[in-house]
């Protein structure tokens, strides 16, 4: 948490008050991390429901005149948006600002927006690892980033004061900073999130399909374990359509490896070699209790959603 | 719930206490189910924490001796083991008993357990759809069926009186009953519990394998969506196992579904072909919504994992 006193940003200006937007917009006036803050999004509907939320200081659909002035400016539109969103601001941003995104692919990103940004103007991209299944503005809350890893992949040369405005908003946000190449980090990810979410789309869509279950079966018998990939293919699917196209070489390299592990349990499964089976379930287990441990998950049973009602709950 | 009075089950013998026994034994005591509470455990260890929970009026690791003079009798054991056990306790159990079990596998342990029950005494298999990730007597708790579907899959000409019987403890315990056939409930199990499990599983394997990122980062950037596969995949391994092995055939198939669309999807990403991405992304909300509708899953966000701390949060 910073100090009370002068934020240590001026404007900091927000582009996409979805999910993310509005969590930093609510976390930077939290916890002062910013003396004034502007939300930009193209959508009226969006921009209403900003000001009646009062998430910042001015709203405008104008994202040019919006960057104006501010020493940070984060774009949090979804991945395929942001080249168009760069190419609109470049020309009015300050010098000495700093732009950074939230953006879960990060190559793509570095790509399409380096090329629009003016000279003495930074880029440090980022991606906060946080979110849950709902969009938009109001689905946001300041916490959203406490306790959670926030990757930034500056380029090699980027000015260290830039990478240290940047650095300081997330950590003030409550998250933990780390620092890694673009092209490291579209690989960790899309083991870690793309493609999790991948087979979690595809799994309710083969569900949705069948002729022998019905959907009122599907929906009824979810607890035994389906229920989990439900609420991770209720993501947004505009910002995850632009995520597998702009990630494609690393999702379809991390899934090439999950079909041939797949196939390996297959096999095992038809030839009935439990050993093989009991070995890997065994060994899941323990990359589980690493999560719990390093604070990324609740180790309550079921996510908690099982209330043992008072009674004694078991924790492993 | 049952009326106070006479408990509608004299005698229930509850064979194997871990997270269901145990559940079964705890919700049978606070609901008043049955008039005496009956343990039976093989293992050493389990039978003497069964007996410092207090969780039954007798504890015992013989089978045989466990079951005499039940009316009801509840195999809570993997399904791979299932067989051996019916065949233990066959010849003592009494006239007039009822047998179920709580298998997450139907056709198979009707064709394990049937041959060895006497004339006389009735098998309704059932499968309560309910659990955590965690094992043992100590993970149980009585709520744990509460609002959960339990299916019963008795065979034909099963007596009526019997299946009211098992019917009935299930309704105490606070489960919804519905009946089907052994094998159709393997079908619909087959694509809401046993593939999801073995993706998680899957999944979990192919990225403690990878060499290109470290498992350290693995569960650091686990929010992105992989724990959520983690808490499946840290389920036990040895029922685990035998559910595969079980079920087979109807694993087999929908796995095949499950690989033939995956394939479809991942041509799209190669390809480029964002409006078939979208098209599934937004069709899978629509199953999240009938589970969250259907009061089988949370609404909250995240799980309830990220608390919006007071603040507006959204739902849906």
């Amino acid at each position: 948490m910073p100090e009370a006193g002068t934020p240590p940003i001026g404007r900091l200006a927000i582009v996409g008050l979805g999910l993310i937007g509005s969590s930093i917009a609510r976390g930077a006036r939290r916890y002062g991390l910013a003396r004034e803050i502007v939300a930009i999004d193209r959508d009226a509907g969006v921009q209403a429901r900003v000001r009646e939320l009062g998430l910042a200081d001015r709203v405008t659909g104008d994202a040019a005149a919006g960057v104006a002035g501010a020493d940070c400016v984060v774009l949090c539109v979804p991945v395929g948006a942001i080249g168009a969103v760069a190419a609109e601001i470049g020309a009015h941003l300050s010098p000495g600002a700093v732009v950074s995104d939230v953006g879960s692919v990060k190559a793509a990103v570095v790509a399409a927006v380096a090329p629009h940004l003016p000279a003495g103007v930074a880029f440090v991209p980022g991606h906060p690892v946080a979110g849950t299944e709902y969009s938009g503005p109001d689905a946001g809350f300041s916490t959203l980033f406490s306790g959670r890893w926030c990757i930034l992949t500056p380029p090699e040369g980027t000015d260290a004061a830039a990478i240290e405005r940047v650095r300081g908003l997330w950590q003030g946000l409550g998250a933990i900073v780390e620092t890694m190449t673009p092209e490291h980090h579209d690989l960790v990810l899309a083991i870690t999130s793309h493609v999790p979410h991948l087979i979690a789309y595809n799994i309710v869509g083969t569900a949705a399909d069948l002729e022998t279950v019905t959907e009122s079966e599907v929906i009824k018998f979810s607890a035994g374990g389906f229920r989990d990939f439900t609420r991770i293919a209720a993501s947004d699917p505009t910002m995850w359509r632009d995520i597998f196209l702009a990630n494609k070489e690393a999702v379809l390299e991390m899934l090439g490896r999950f079909n041939e592990d797949l196939s390996v349990l297959a096999r095992a499964i038809r030839w009935g070699d439990g050993e093989a089976l009991h070995d890997l379930f065994t060994r899941t287990r323990a990359i589980r209790r690493g999560i719990v441990a390093m604070g990324q998950e609740t180790a309550e049973a079921d996510f908690g959603r099982a209330r043992p009602d008072g009674e004694t709950a078991a924790k492993g």
